[in-house]
């Protein structure tokens, strides 16, 4: 209906090249973000995974996770994405123990348009977004990583959006603001994988988890069939699986949980 | 190179649809809004032209406008897209004054996405942005109006956009929070489609005017060849061409000054 191509892929669930390396989980103290780390130190025992989040304190399940498995694998570090000292930091401090980041998953509030309210001022003084400061920050981890030991090849950044962020697939309206803020943060990363893969060995992509039992979705869950109401653990075990099988030619690309391309 | 199927469509010059009836420009005061109203106002002598700013006294332009049209033909009045007590004391003069309206141009400034650093608080209090207020303020004068002294049969809501605001389109990166303001206004502007089209006989289209001689477009002329840096005047005419022969049919859509077809 939106007249859009939408090009089906196909991601084989079987290779794992993600499960070396580093990884960093942003938005990592529930929901998907927290899933996420969950299955990628289930993995295997080589991968290093990173958890942000803006109260380590409090987050006892990754806390939980940490004493689970052996020391160095799993940092908890503080992460308030409208924060950036704390950005900052925690770059320094991944650089300082892991010296590369080989793959960065942005679960949630990661954006932050400012000025939004008059758009003509951003022209004058471009103010950076939220996910542009982690970019910047996270950047030169990057740069270094996505090495042979990830099986990849270059560095991945994941951000999680929503196919209700698509315009051409609107077809029922309603949702405005979520639907703008995950629209605009599909505009966000499409420019910085323009930059980014042009510069660098660095590929971003976007994904859509599908409608995943969490309470963010509750208010979604009404009209959505029993059997496409997934649980974190299945969403994220497919979500790996795209980020396992990604090529650099894929960046930039909006990816559902099945490997279906979103039009934009 | 997007991969997007883009439709060119050809608008004649000929028709004016708009000639007769009320015509609304919300960000009046200069740039492309104030052109807007200066043609609309040339081109025929029945067409009622509401004109707002957020400060008419020191809108000298607009000012001068009504004095040299016959009374009645120019209204001014004041509008702050992010205050709602002016939106509707706007749209209550002009349902007294009017009845309804047959166009609203939204020029500039109309957009603003609240709790957008925190997007997952917006599923629990979606907020409205000013464009919607907007809307649900100018709706009960839009409903009513497009009759048939515009020879367009709907009414016609146009928002200005700019092609960087394409994410398909993007193969530069840059401009980073200018490009998503503008995206999350094409998501918004089509979830507002699919709305108002379903219930009513409303359409919105989103317009690209070029790149046009103002001081909003400076930062963006350098790269921009000279016979595509467009005056005012030029543009405006294209885009009310565009206006003029739009078909309901065209709800939801996004059109460069050229009538080309702007992909998500």
């Amino acid at each position: 209906m939106a007249g859009l191509a939408v090009a089906a892929r196909a991601f084989s669930a079987s290779a794992s090249a993600g499960a070396g390396g580093v990884a960093m989980v942003q938005g990592a103290s529930r929901g998907i973000g927290l899933e996420f780390v969950r299955q990628l130190l289930r993995r295997s025992d080589q991968g290093r995974v990173v958890a942000t989040c803006r109260a380590p304190a409090s987050a006892a399940e990754l806390q939980k996770l940490k004493e689970e498995h052996a020391p160095g694998r799993l940092t908890v570090l503080p992460l308030d994405v409208t924060d950036e000292s704390t950005i900052e930091a925690a770059a320094a401090s991944i650089g300082e123990t892991h010296g590369s980041l080989d793959l960065l998953i942005n679960s949630t509030g990661i954006l932050s348009i400012p000025n939004v309210i008059q758009p003509e001022t951003t022209l004058s003084k471009v103010q950076k977004s939220s996910l542009l400061l982690a970019y910047e920050h996270m950047w030169p981890l990057l740069k270094v990583g996505g090495r042979s030991e990830t099986g990849r090849g270059f560095s991945l950044v994941a951000n999680m959006s929503a196919r209700v962020s698509s315009i051409g697939d609107n077809g029922l309206g309603g949702w405005h603001s979520y639907r703008a803020s995950k629209t605009a943060l599909n505009q966000l990363t499409k420019t910085a994988s323009v930059e980014l893969g042009r510069k660098d060995n660095i590929a971003c992509i976007l994904l859509h988890p599908g409608t995943v039992d969490t309470d963010l979705s509750r208010p979604f869950q009404r009209n959505v069939p029993k059997d496409k109401l997934f649980t974190r653990d299945f969403s994220v075990q497919k979500l790996l699986s795209i980020i396992d099988n990604v090529k650099k030619s894929d960046n930039g690309k909006f990816f559902a949980w099945d490997g279906q391309e979103i039009p934009w």
